[in-house]
Protein backbone atom coordinates (compact mmCIF):
# COMPACT_ATOMS: atom_id res chain seq x y z
CA UNK A 1 0.00 0.00 0.00
CA UNK A 2 2.98 3.04 1.26
CA UNK A 3 3.79 2.51 -2.84
CA UNK A 4 0.79 4.32 -3.23
CA UNK A 5 0.92 7.32 -0.48
CA UNK A 6 2.77 10.05 0.20
CA UNK A 7 4.33 10.47 3.76
CA UNK A 8 4.42 14.30 3.75
CA UNK A 9 1.29 14.69 2.18
CA UNK A 10 -0.12 12.59 5.33
CA UNK A 11 1.63 14.12 7.85
CA UNK A 12 0.95 17.91 6.44
CA UNK A 13 -2.60 17.20 6.26
CA UNK A 14 -2.50 15.91 10.09
CA UNK A 15 -0.78 18.79 11.36
CA UNK A 16 -4.08 20.78 8.94
CA UNK A 17 -6.58 19.14 11.51
CA UNK A 18 -4.59 20.86 14.54
CA UNK A 19 -6.79 24.14 12.91
CA UNK A 20 -10.00 21.64 13.85
CA UNK A 21 -9.00 22.14 17.44
CA UNK A 22 -8.83 25.92 17.11
CA UNK A 23 -11.71 26.50 15.46
CA UNK A 24 -14.72 27.40 17.68
CA UNK A 25 -18.71 26.55 16.75
CA UNK A 26 -19.73 30.08 16.14
CA UNK A 27 -23.60 29.64 16.81
CA UNK A 28 -23.71 29.49 19.90
CA UNK A 29 -21.95 33.59 20.45
CA UNK A 30 -25.44 34.36 19.41
CA UNK A 31 -26.26 33.28 22.84
CA UNK A 32 -23.72 34.78 24.30
CA UNK A 33 -21.47 32.04 24.52
CA UNK A 34 -17.79 34.08 24.76
CA UNK A 35 -16.00 30.92 24.63
CA UNK A 36 -17.89 27.71 22.70
CA UNK A 37 -16.48 24.47 21.85
CA UNK A 38 -14.40 24.07 18.71
CA UNK A 39 -15.29 22.09 15.61
CA UNK A 40 -13.21 18.82 16.97
CA UNK A 41 -15.10 18.84 20.12
CA UNK A 42 -18.34 18.95 18.35
CA UNK A 43 -17.10 16.08 15.64
CA UNK A 44 -15.40 14.04 18.45
CA UNK A 45 -19.42 13.57 20.27
CA UNK A 46 -21.11 13.71 16.69
CA UNK A 47 -19.30 10.13 16.17
CA UNK A 48 -20.23 8.83 19.21
CA UNK A 49 -23.82 9.75 18.89
CA UNK A 50 -23.68 8.44 15.64
CA UNK A 51 -22.85 5.44 16.20
CA UNK A 52 -25.72 5.02 18.76
CA UNK A 53 -27.94 6.26 16.73
CA UNK A 54 -26.95 3.52 14.12
CA UNK A 55 -27.53 0.57 16.55
CA UNK A 56 -30.72 2.15 17.83
CA UNK A 57 -31.79 2.20 13.87
CA UNK A 58 -30.60 -1.13 13.50
CA UNK A 59 -30.17 -1.23 9.68
CA UNK A 60 -27.32 0.90 9.45
CA UNK A 61 -23.47 0.47 9.70
CA UNK A 62 -22.30 1.89 13.09
CA UNK A 63 -18.30 1.77 12.28
CA UNK A 64 -19.16 3.92 9.02
CA UNK A 65 -21.47 6.27 10.32
CA UNK A 66 -18.99 7.17 12.50
CA UNK A 67 -15.87 7.49 10.13
CA UNK A 68 -18.22 9.70 8.03
CA UNK A 69 -18.77 11.81 11.36
CA UNK A 70 -14.93 12.22 12.24
CA UNK A 71 -14.07 13.53 8.87
CA UNK A 72 -17.14 15.97 8.00
CA UNK A 73 -16.35 18.94 9.18
CA UNK A 74 -12.67 18.78 7.66
CA UNK A 75 -13.43 21.48 4.88
CA UNK A 76 -13.95 23.82 8.24
CA UNK A 77 -9.94 23.61 8.61
CA UNK A 78 -9.75 25.94 5.73
CA UNK A 79 -12.52 27.83 5.28
CA UNK A 80 -14.26 27.85 9.41
CA UNK A 81 -17.36 27.35 10.66
CA UNK A 82 -20.29 29.15 9.20
CA UNK A 83 -23.36 29.32 11.08
CA UNK A 84 -26.96 30.04 10.45
CA UNK A 85 -27.24 33.97 10.35
CA UNK A 86 -23.83 33.78 7.95
CA UNK A 87 -25.90 31.23 5.98
CA UNK A 88 -28.41 34.14 5.08
CA UNK A 89 -25.29 35.74 3.08
CA UNK A 90 -23.56 33.19 1.47
CA UNK A 91 -23.52 29.16 0.90
CA UNK A 92 -20.06 27.76 2.14
CA UNK A 93 -21.12 24.46 0.28
CA UNK A 94 -19.26 24.85 -2.83
CA UNK A 95 -16.26 26.07 -0.90
CA UNK A 96 -15.89 23.10 1.62
CA UNK A 97 -16.56 20.97 -1.41
CA UNK A 98 -13.41 22.27 -3.28
CA UNK A 99 -11.28 22.47 -0.08
CA UNK A 100 -12.25 18.87 0.84
CA UNK A 101 -11.11 17.54 -2.28
CA UNK A 102 -7.86 19.79 -2.25
CA UNK A 103 -7.19 17.82 1.22
CA UNK A 104 -7.89 14.28 -0.47
CA UNK A 105 -5.16 14.78 -3.12
CA UNK A 106 -2.33 14.70 -0.36
CA UNK A 107 -3.83 11.39 0.71
CA UNK A 108 -3.89 9.24 -1.56
CA UNK A 109 -6.73 7.73 -3.98
CA UNK A 110 -8.04 4.80 -1.30
CA UNK A 111 -8.79 7.23 1.06
CA UNK A 112 -9.78 9.77 -0.96
CA UNK A 113 -12.34 7.60 -2.86
CA UNK A 114 -13.52 6.31 0.51
CA UNK A 115 -13.49 10.33 2.20
CA UNK A 116 -15.04 11.80 -0.95
CA UNK A 117 -17.90 9.17 -0.54
CA UNK A 118 -18.56 9.73 3.34
CA UNK A 119 -18.76 13.41 2.49
CA UNK A 120 -21.19 13.12 -0.24
CA UNK A 121 -23.47 10.40 2.04
CA UNK A 122 -23.63 12.99 4.45
CA UNK A 123 -23.84 16.19 2.70
CA UNK A 124 -26.83 14.80 0.18
CA UNK A 125 -28.40 12.16 3.03
CA UNK A 126 -28.23 10.04 0.05
CA UNK A 127 -27.24 5.77 2.25
CA UNK A 128 -29.14 5.56 5.69
CA UNK A 129 -25.32 6.06 7.13
CA UNK A 130 -25.49 9.58 5.62
CA UNK A 131 -28.93 10.30 7.29
CA UNK A 132 -28.02 9.09 10.56
CA UNK A 133 -24.76 10.62 10.86
CA UNK A 134 -26.34 13.87 9.63
CA UNK A 135 -29.26 13.12 12.36
CA UNK A 136 -26.36 13.11 15.14
CA UNK A 137 -24.24 16.30 13.60
CA UNK A 138 -27.64 18.12 14.33
CA UNK A 139 -27.95 16.21 17.70
CA UNK A 140 -24.79 16.75 19.08
CA UNK A 141 -25.90 20.79 18.50
CA UNK A 142 -28.74 20.08 20.55
CA UNK A 143 -26.89 18.31 23.52
CA UNK A 144 -24.91 21.41 23.42
CA UNK A 145 -27.75 24.26 23.44
CA UNK A 146 -29.11 22.40 26.31
CA UNK A 147 -26.32 22.10 28.43
CA UNK A 148 -26.17 26.23 27.81
CA UNK A 149 -29.88 26.52 28.14
CA UNK A 150 -29.66 24.93 31.64
CA UNK A 151 -26.64 27.47 32.56
CA UNK A 152 -28.73 30.31 31.95
CA UNK A 153 -28.27 31.24 27.58
CA UNK A 154 -31.99 31.28 27.35
CA UNK A 155 -31.97 31.88 23.52
CA UNK A 156 -30.34 28.31 22.97
CA UNK A 157 -34.32 27.58 23.08
CA UNK A 158 -34.22 28.12 19.71
CA UNK A 159 -31.45 25.74 18.55
CA UNK A 160 -32.88 22.77 20.34
CA UNK A 161 -36.62 23.73 18.37
CA UNK A 162 -34.53 23.90 14.70
CA UNK A 163 -32.75 20.48 15.41
CA UNK A 164 -35.94 18.32 16.74
CA UNK A 165 -37.64 19.65 13.29
CA UNK A 166 -34.77 18.48 10.93
CA UNK A 167 -34.18 14.96 12.55
CA UNK A 168 -35.39 12.23 10.30
CA UNK A 169 -34.80 8.78 12.45
CA UNK A 170 -37.24 7.64 15.06
CA UNK A 171 -33.76 7.23 17.11
CA UNK A 172 -32.97 10.83 16.97
CA UNK A 173 -36.45 12.07 17.75
CA UNK A 174 -37.08 9.80 20.40
CA UNK A 175 -33.16 11.01 21.97
CA UNK A 176 -34.55 14.92 21.09
CA UNK A 177 -37.46 14.38 23.36
CA UNK A 178 -35.89 13.23 26.60
CA UNK A 179 -33.13 15.64 26.21
CA UNK A 180 -35.79 18.29 26.87
CA UNK A 181 -36.69 16.25 30.54
CA UNK A 182 -33.51 16.15 31.79
CA UNK A 183 -30.58 18.06 33.12
CA UNK A 184 -27.77 18.30 31.87
CA UNK A 185 -25.85 17.41 35.33
CA UNK A 186 -27.97 14.59 35.83
CA UNK A 187 -25.56 11.78 34.95
CA UNK A 188 -23.49 12.62 37.94
CA UNK A 189 -25.89 12.67 40.36
CA UNK A 190 -25.52 9.75 43.13
CA UNK A 191 -22.21 9.16 41.45
CA UNK A 192 -19.80 10.93 44.08
CA UNK A 193 -18.32 9.61 46.74
CA UNK A 194 -17.94 11.73 50.02
CA UNK A 195 -14.25 11.32 51.28
CA UNK A 196 -14.23 13.38 54.68
CA UNK A 197 -15.53 11.20 57.78
CA UNK A 198 -17.22 13.64 60.86
CA UNK A 199 -14.59 14.29 63.36
CA UNK A 200 -16.18 11.67 66.23
CA UNK B 1 4.54 66.96 8.58
CA UNK B 2 6.81 64.23 8.74
CA UNK B 3 10.08 66.33 9.60
CA UNK B 4 8.38 67.01 13.61
CA UNK B 5 7.44 63.04 13.57
CA UNK B 6 9.47 60.71 15.73
CA UNK B 7 9.18 57.12 13.94
CA UNK B 8 10.06 55.00 16.66
CA UNK B 9 8.00 56.83 18.86
CA UNK B 10 4.78 56.04 16.94
CA UNK B 11 5.81 52.69 16.61
CA UNK B 12 6.23 51.97 20.30
CA UNK B 13 2.82 53.89 21.19
CA UNK B 14 0.69 51.84 19.03
CA UNK B 15 2.82 48.50 20.30
CA UNK B 16 1.52 50.21 23.58
CA UNK B 17 -2.27 50.05 22.31
CA UNK B 18 -1.92 46.29 22.55
CA UNK B 19 -1.90 46.40 26.59
CA UNK B 20 -5.73 47.57 25.00
CA UNK B 21 -6.78 44.38 23.79
CA UNK B 22 -5.70 42.13 27.08
CA UNK B 23 -6.76 44.47 29.85
CA UNK B 24 -9.95 43.70 31.27
CA UNK B 25 -13.31 45.89 32.21
CA UNK B 26 -12.78 45.15 36.00
CA UNK B 27 -16.28 46.44 36.78
CA UNK B 28 -17.98 42.97 35.66
CA UNK B 29 -15.92 41.34 38.08
CA UNK B 30 -17.82 41.92 40.49
CA UNK B 31 -21.03 40.65 39.17
CA UNK B 32 -19.08 37.37 39.00
CA UNK B 33 -17.99 37.87 35.27
CA UNK B 34 -15.07 35.86 35.05
CA UNK B 35 -13.98 36.65 31.50
CA UNK B 36 -15.33 40.09 30.79
CA UNK B 37 -14.67 42.35 27.83
CA UNK B 38 -11.12 44.24 27.32
CA UNK B 39 -10.69 47.80 27.23
CA UNK B 40 -10.30 48.22 23.54
CA UNK B 41 -13.60 45.99 22.94
CA UNK B 42 -15.67 48.33 25.13
CA UNK B 43 -14.46 51.67 23.14
CA UNK B 44 -15.03 50.16 19.35
CA UNK B 45 -18.63 49.67 20.45
CA UNK B 46 -18.36 52.98 22.56
CA UNK B 47 -17.34 54.83 19.56
CA UNK B 48 -20.15 53.57 17.35
CA UNK B 49 -22.63 54.47 19.94
CA UNK B 50 -21.21 58.30 20.31
CA UNK B 51 -21.10 58.59 16.49
CA UNK B 52 -25.20 57.47 16.27
CA UNK B 53 -25.63 59.72 19.42
CA UNK B 54 -24.40 62.79 17.27
CA UNK B 55 -26.41 62.07 14.40
CA UNK B 56 -29.44 62.10 17.05
CA UNK B 57 -28.88 65.04 18.74
CA UNK B 58 -28.22 66.64 15.13
CA UNK B 59 -25.90 69.76 16.84
CA UNK B 60 -22.76 68.04 16.91
CA UNK B 61 -19.87 66.53 15.00
CA UNK B 62 -20.60 62.72 14.77
CA UNK B 63 -16.62 61.74 13.58
CA UNK B 64 -15.52 63.87 16.37
CA UNK B 65 -17.14 62.10 18.61
CA UNK B 66 -15.76 58.87 17.68
CA UNK B 67 -12.30 60.09 17.44
CA UNK B 68 -12.65 61.06 21.07
CA UNK B 69 -14.29 57.86 22.26
CA UNK B 70 -11.26 55.55 19.97
CA UNK B 71 -8.55 57.63 22.48
CA UNK B 72 -10.60 57.93 25.56
CA UNK B 73 -9.07 55.00 27.63
CA UNK B 74 -5.49 55.17 26.35
CA UNK B 75 -3.91 55.76 29.58
CA UNK B 76 -5.88 52.86 30.67
CA UNK B 77 -2.71 51.19 29.03
CA UNK B 78 -0.58 52.09 31.42
CA UNK B 79 -3.24 52.63 34.79
CA UNK B 80 -5.49 49.57 33.73
CA UNK B 81 -9.21 49.72 34.32
CA UNK B 82 -10.50 51.12 38.19
CA UNK B 83 -13.84 50.30 38.78
CA UNK B 84 -16.47 52.21 41.05
CA UNK B 85 -15.12 50.04 44.26
CA UNK B 86 -11.49 51.03 43.81
CA UNK B 87 -12.82 54.77 43.54
CA UNK B 88 -13.44 54.54 47.36
CA UNK B 89 -9.78 54.50 47.89
CA UNK B 90 -7.88 56.99 45.24
CA UNK B 91 -8.81 58.89 42.49
CA UNK B 92 -7.58 57.32 38.88
CA UNK B 93 -8.52 60.95 37.50
CA UNK B 94 -4.72 62.85 38.08
CA UNK B 95 -2.57 59.56 36.99
CA UNK B 96 -4.70 58.95 34.26
CA UNK B 97 -4.09 62.71 32.55
CA UNK B 98 -0.34 61.90 33.33
CA UNK B 99 -0.31 58.76 31.45
CA UNK B 100 -1.69 60.41 28.55
CA UNK B 101 0.37 63.61 28.68
CA UNK B 102 3.88 60.90 28.63
CA UNK B 103 2.14 58.78 25.68
CA UNK B 104 1.30 62.25 23.71
CA UNK B 105 4.68 63.11 23.86
CA UNK B 106 5.96 60.30 21.47
CA UNK B 107 3.36 61.55 18.98
CA UNK B 108 4.33 65.07 18.28
CA UNK B 109 2.60 68.63 18.62
CA UNK B 110 -0.10 67.75 16.45
CA UNK B 111 -1.39 64.66 18.07
CA UNK B 112 -0.76 65.72 21.22
CA UNK B 113 -2.78 68.79 20.90
CA UNK B 114 -5.64 67.28 19.19
CA UNK B 115 -6.51 64.43 21.68
CA UNK B 116 -5.15 66.21 24.95
CA UNK B 117 -8.12 68.62 23.82
CA UNK B 118 -10.21 65.25 23.32
CA UNK B 119 -9.53 64.05 27.08
CA UNK B 120 -10.23 67.27 28.20
CA UNK B 121 -13.70 67.57 26.67
CA UNK B 122 -14.88 64.35 27.21
CA UNK B 123 -13.45 64.42 31.05
CA UNK B 124 -14.93 67.78 31.52
CA UNK B 125 -17.61 67.71 29.57
CA UNK B 126 -16.67 71.32 28.27
CA UNK B 127 -18.40 70.36 24.83
CA UNK B 128 -21.46 69.01 22.69
CA UNK B 129 -18.92 66.59 21.49
CA UNK B 130 -17.44 65.79 25.09
CA UNK B 131 -20.74 65.32 26.53
CA UNK B 132 -22.20 63.43 24.15
CA UNK B 133 -18.91 60.70 24.13
CA UNK B 134 -19.11 60.95 28.04
CA UNK B 135 -22.92 59.54 27.52
CA UNK B 136 -21.43 56.61 24.71
CA UNK B 137 -19.14 56.04 27.15
CA UNK B 138 -21.78 55.08 29.82
CA UNK B 139 -24.33 53.83 27.62
CA UNK B 140 -21.67 50.87 26.32
CA UNK B 141 -21.41 49.72 29.72
CA UNK B 142 -25.49 49.56 29.72
CA UNK B 143 -25.47 47.67 26.90
CA UNK B 144 -23.00 45.27 28.59
CA UNK B 145 -24.62 45.23 31.78
CA UNK B 146 -27.57 44.25 29.83
CA UNK B 147 -26.47 41.37 27.84
CA UNK B 148 -24.81 40.22 31.61
CA UNK B 149 -28.26 40.69 32.98
CA UNK B 150 -29.85 38.21 30.36
CA UNK B 151 -27.75 35.79 30.84
CA UNK B 152 -28.26 36.41 34.43
CA UNK B 153 -25.48 38.19 35.78
CA UNK B 154 -28.32 39.33 38.23
CA UNK B 155 -26.24 42.09 40.21
CA UNK B 156 -25.26 44.05 36.65
CA UNK B 157 -29.03 45.98 37.05
CA UNK B 158 -27.05 48.16 39.34
CA UNK B 159 -24.80 49.14 36.29
CA UNK B 160 -27.93 50.18 34.30
CA UNK B 161 -29.75 52.15 37.21
CA UNK B 162 -26.12 54.17 37.37
CA UNK B 163 -26.42 54.58 33.96
CA UNK B 164 -29.50 55.90 33.85
CA UNK B 165 -28.97 58.05 36.34
CA UNK B 166 -25.65 59.52 34.71
CA UNK B 167 -26.48 60.18 31.53
CA UNK B 168 -27.17 63.88 29.92
CA UNK B 169 -28.70 64.09 26.12
CA UNK B 170 -32.31 63.27 25.56
CA UNK B 171 -31.38 60.71 23.00
CA UNK B 172 -29.17 58.68 25.60
CA UNK B 173 -31.92 59.11 27.85
CA UNK B 174 -34.33 57.08 24.87
CA UNK B 175 -31.61 54.66 24.26
CA UNK B 176 -31.44 53.70 28.05
CA UNK B 177 -35.52 53.19 28.30
CA UNK B 178 -35.63 51.00 24.99
CA UNK B 179 -32.57 48.81 26.24
CA UNK B 180 -34.48 47.33 29.42
CA UNK B 181 -37.17 46.10 26.95
CA UNK B 182 -35.42 44.22 24.62
CA UNK B 183 -33.37 40.90 24.81
CA UNK B 184 -29.58 41.10 23.82
CA UNK B 185 -30.57 38.49 21.42
CA UNK B 186 -33.29 40.36 19.67
CA UNK B 187 -31.66 41.18 16.54
CA UNK B 188 -30.90 37.93 15.44
CA UNK B 189 -34.41 36.93 15.74
CA UNK B 190 -35.52 36.26 12.05
CA UNK B 191 -31.95 35.82 10.36
CA UNK B 192 -31.29 32.57 10.27
CA UNK B 193 -31.51 30.93 7.33
CA UNK B 194 -32.05 27.05 8.13
CA UNK B 195 -30.12 25.07 4.99
CA UNK B 196 -31.54 21.50 5.65
CA UNK B 197 -34.61 20.19 3.58
CA UNK B 198 -36.80 17.39 5.00
CA UNK B 199 -36.21 14.35 3.09
CA UNK B 200 -39.06 13.50 0.79
CA UNK C 1 -33.27 64.35 13.49
CA UNK C 2 -35.36 61.85 15.87
CA UNK C 3 -38.32 61.54 13.96
CA UNK C 4 -36.53 59.67 11.09
CA UNK C 5 -34.99 56.99 13.78
CA UNK C 6 -36.25 53.68 15.03
CA UNK C 7 -35.14 53.41 18.59
CA UNK C 8 -35.75 49.80 18.65
CA UNK C 9 -33.53 49.41 15.67
CA UNK C 10 -30.50 50.98 17.44
CA UNK C 11 -30.62 49.55 20.29
CA UNK C 12 -30.79 45.72 18.09
CA UNK C 13 -28.09 47.12 16.08
CA UNK C 14 -26.03 48.03 19.42
CA UNK C 15 -26.70 44.40 20.88
CA UNK C 16 -25.86 43.14 17.63
CA UNK C 17 -22.55 44.80 17.44
CA UNK C 18 -21.38 42.97 21.02
CA UNK C 19 -20.74 39.97 18.38
CA UNK C 20 -17.40 41.91 17.64
CA UNK C 21 -16.22 41.37 21.34
CA UNK C 22 -16.58 37.38 20.52
CA UNK C 23 -15.74 37.06 16.69
CA UNK C 24 -11.80 36.30 17.08
CA UNK C 25 -9.61 37.28 13.76
CA UNK C 26 -9.27 33.48 11.98
CA UNK C 27 -5.86 34.44 10.74
CA UNK C 28 -3.57 34.48 13.51
CA UNK C 29 -4.74 30.58 14.18
CA UNK C 30 -3.06 29.46 11.28
CA UNK C 31 0.26 30.48 12.84
CA UNK C 32 -0.76 28.50 16.29
CA UNK C 33 -2.77 31.13 17.83
CA UNK C 34 -5.15 29.88 20.09
CA UNK C 35 -7.36 32.39 21.42
CA UNK C 36 -6.36 35.24 18.78
CA UNK C 37 -7.46 39.20 19.39
CA UNK C 38 -11.10 40.03 18.63
CA UNK C 39 -12.53 41.37 15.31
CA UNK C 40 -13.25 44.96 17.78
CA UNK C 41 -10.26 44.69 19.21
CA UNK C 42 -8.65 45.05 15.96
CA UNK C 43 -10.81 47.79 14.84
CA UNK C 44 -9.65 49.79 17.99
CA UNK C 45 -6.19 50.32 17.00
CA UNK C 46 -6.50 50.31 13.51
CA UNK C 47 -8.87 53.31 14.45
CA UNK C 48 -6.12 54.91 16.19
CA UNK C 49 -3.64 53.89 13.96
CA UNK C 50 -5.72 55.56 10.76
CA UNK C 51 -5.84 58.90 12.85
CA UNK C 52 -2.35 58.94 13.26
CA UNK C 53 -1.15 58.39 9.46
CA UNK C 54 -3.95 60.62 8.49
CA UNK C 55 -1.67 63.39 10.27
CA UNK C 56 1.26 62.00 8.64
CA UNK C 57 0.40 62.17 5.38
CA UNK C 58 -1.22 65.74 6.08
CA UNK C 59 -3.92 65.75 3.27
CA UNK C 60 -6.47 63.86 4.78
CA UNK C 61 -9.06 64.64 7.68
CA UNK C 62 -8.15 62.49 10.33
CA UNK C 63 -11.50 62.11 11.91
CA UNK C 64 -12.87 60.82 9.02
CA UNK C 65 -10.36 58.16 8.73
CA UNK C 66 -10.82 57.01 12.36
CA UNK C 67 -14.37 56.90 11.61
CA UNK C 68 -14.50 55.09 8.83
CA UNK C 69 -12.17 52.06 10.47
CA UNK C 70 -15.01 52.21 13.51
CA UNK C 71 -17.85 50.47 11.05
CA UNK C 72 -15.60 48.48 8.44
CA UNK C 73 -15.94 45.50 10.11
CA UNK C 74 -19.39 45.96 11.00
CA UNK C 75 -20.50 43.17 8.51
CA UNK C 76 -18.41 40.22 10.39
CA UNK C 77 -21.08 40.18 13.54
CA UNK C 78 -22.94 38.20 10.65
CA UNK C 79 -20.42 36.86 8.25
CA UNK C 80 -17.60 36.64 10.51
CA UNK C 81 -14.45 37.28 10.17
CA UNK C 82 -12.70 34.95 6.82
CA UNK C 83 -8.74 34.77 6.37
CA UNK C 84 -6.39 34.72 3.71
CA UNK C 85 -6.58 30.28 3.35
CA UNK C 86 -11.11 30.78 3.26
CA UNK C 87 -10.29 33.64 0.33
CA UNK C 88 -9.11 30.80 -1.82
CA UNK C 89 -12.68 28.59 -1.65
CA UNK C 90 -15.27 31.79 -1.74
CA UNK C 91 -15.41 35.42 -1.67
CA UNK C 92 -16.91 37.36 1.57
CA UNK C 93 -17.36 40.77 -0.59
CA UNK C 94 -20.61 40.50 -1.94
CA UNK C 95 -21.67 38.46 1.19
CA UNK C 96 -20.36 41.54 3.25
CA UNK C 97 -22.15 44.16 1.33
CA UNK C 98 -25.22 42.46 1.81
CA UNK C 99 -25.13 42.58 5.33
CA UNK C 100 -23.97 45.97 5.68
CA UNK C 101 -27.33 47.36 3.81
CA UNK C 102 -29.78 45.03 6.02
CA UNK C 103 -27.40 46.36 9.19
CA UNK C 104 -28.09 49.93 7.79
CA UNK C 105 -31.90 49.72 7.63
CA UNK C 106 -32.16 49.49 11.19
CA UNK C 107 -30.31 53.03 11.38
CA UNK C 108 -32.02 55.72 9.82
CA UNK C 109 -31.33 57.54 6.33
CA UNK C 110 -28.68 59.69 7.70
CA UNK C 111 -25.99 57.58 9.56
CA UNK C 112 -27.38 54.92 5.77
CA UNK C 113 -25.52 57.16 3.38
CA UNK C 114 -22.99 58.19 5.88
CA UNK C 115 -21.82 54.52 6.75
CA UNK C 116 -22.39 53.38 3.02
CA UNK C 117 -20.16 55.70 1.83
CA UNK C 118 -17.47 54.98 4.31
CA UNK C 119 -17.43 51.52 3.27
CA UNK C 120 -17.30 52.03 -0.35
CA UNK C 121 -14.17 54.72 0.63
CA UNK C 122 -12.39 52.57 1.98
CA UNK C 123 -13.40 48.77 -0.22
CA UNK C 124 -12.98 50.89 -3.00
CA UNK C 125 -9.74 52.77 -1.81
CA UNK C 126 -12.00 55.60 -3.69
CA UNK C 127 -10.48 58.36 -1.67
CA UNK C 128 -7.09 59.22 0.10
CA UNK C 129 -9.31 58.98 3.48
CA UNK C 130 -10.27 55.36 2.01
CA UNK C 131 -6.67 54.67 0.77
CA UNK C 132 -5.14 55.58 4.73
CA UNK C 133 -7.93 53.50 6.58
CA UNK C 134 -7.11 50.72 4.55
CA UNK C 135 -3.19 50.90 5.12
CA UNK C 136 -4.49 51.68 8.75
CA UNK C 137 -6.47 48.22 8.66
CA UNK C 138 -3.16 46.31 7.42
CA UNK C 139 -1.18 47.86 9.51
CA UNK C 140 -2.77 46.69 12.79
CA UNK C 141 -2.56 43.39 11.39
CA UNK C 142 0.82 43.55 11.30
CA UNK C 143 1.84 44.91 14.57
CA UNK C 144 -0.49 42.15 15.85
CA UNK C 145 1.73 39.32 13.93
CA UNK C 146 5.43 41.09 15.27
CA UNK C 147 4.03 40.96 18.61
CA UNK C 148 3.46 37.06 18.00
CA UNK C 149 6.96 36.66 15.85
CA UNK C 150 8.17 38.43 19.12
CA UNK C 151 6.57 35.86 21.18
CA UNK C 152 8.18 33.07 19.06
CA UNK C 153 4.84 32.15 16.15
CA UNK C 154 7.87 32.13 13.49
CA UNK C 155 5.13 31.74 10.78
CA UNK C 156 3.84 35.24 11.03
CA UNK C 157 6.60 36.64 9.36
CA UNK C 158 4.39 35.95 6.44
CA UNK C 159 2.05 38.33 7.49
CA UNK C 160 4.69 41.23 7.90
CA UNK C 161 5.46 40.35 4.43
CA UNK C 162 2.28 40.76 2.95
CA UNK C 163 1.16 43.96 4.60
CA UNK C 164 4.81 45.17 3.53
CA UNK C 165 3.57 44.73 -0.03
CA UNK C 166 0.45 45.83 0.30
CA UNK C 167 0.32 49.19 2.03
CA UNK C 168 0.40 52.64 -0.73
CA UNK C 169 1.14 54.95 1.46
CA UNK C 170 4.63 56.55 1.98
CA UNK C 171 3.59 57.32 5.61
CA UNK C 172 2.27 53.00 6.04
CA UNK C 173 5.55 52.10 4.48
CA UNK C 174 7.77 54.05 7.39
CA UNK C 175 5.94 52.70 10.14
CA UNK C 176 6.17 49.14 8.41
CA UNK C 177 10.06 49.64 8.51
CA UNK C 178 10.45 50.63 12.01
CA UNK C 179 8.21 47.80 13.19
CA UNK C 180 10.89 45.45 12.14
CA UNK C 181 13.88 46.88 14.15
CA UNK C 182 11.74 46.99 17.79
CA UNK C 183 10.70 44.52 20.01
CA UNK C 184 6.75 44.82 20.94
CA UNK C 185 7.52 45.31 24.73
CA UNK C 186 10.08 48.39 23.99
CA UNK C 187 7.41 50.72 25.32
CA UNK C 188 7.64 50.21 28.52
CA UNK C 189 11.35 49.72 28.87
CA UNK C 190 12.10 52.20 31.54
CA UNK C 191 8.43 53.13 32.38
CA UNK C 192 8.88 50.69 35.61
CA UNK C 193 8.97 52.29 38.98
CA UNK C 194 10.18 49.47 41.47
CA UNK C 195 8.53 50.10 44.45
CA UNK C 196 10.64 47.79 47.29
CA UNK C 197 13.39 49.26 49.75
CA UNK C 198 16.24 47.27 51.01
CA UNK C 199 16.07 47.14 54.55
CA UNK C 200 18.72 48.71 56.08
Amino acid sequence: MEGYMNIKGIVNFIFELGQLKRQKHSGYMLAGVKDPPTVAEHSLRAAQIGYILAIMEGDANPEKVASILIIHDNPETRISDQNKVSARYFSAKEAGKKALQEQLQMLGKEIDQRWSDYYHEIEERSTKEGIIAKDADWLEVAFQAKEYLDLGYESTIDFLDNVESAVETESAKKLMKEIRSVKFTDWWQGLKKMTYEKLK
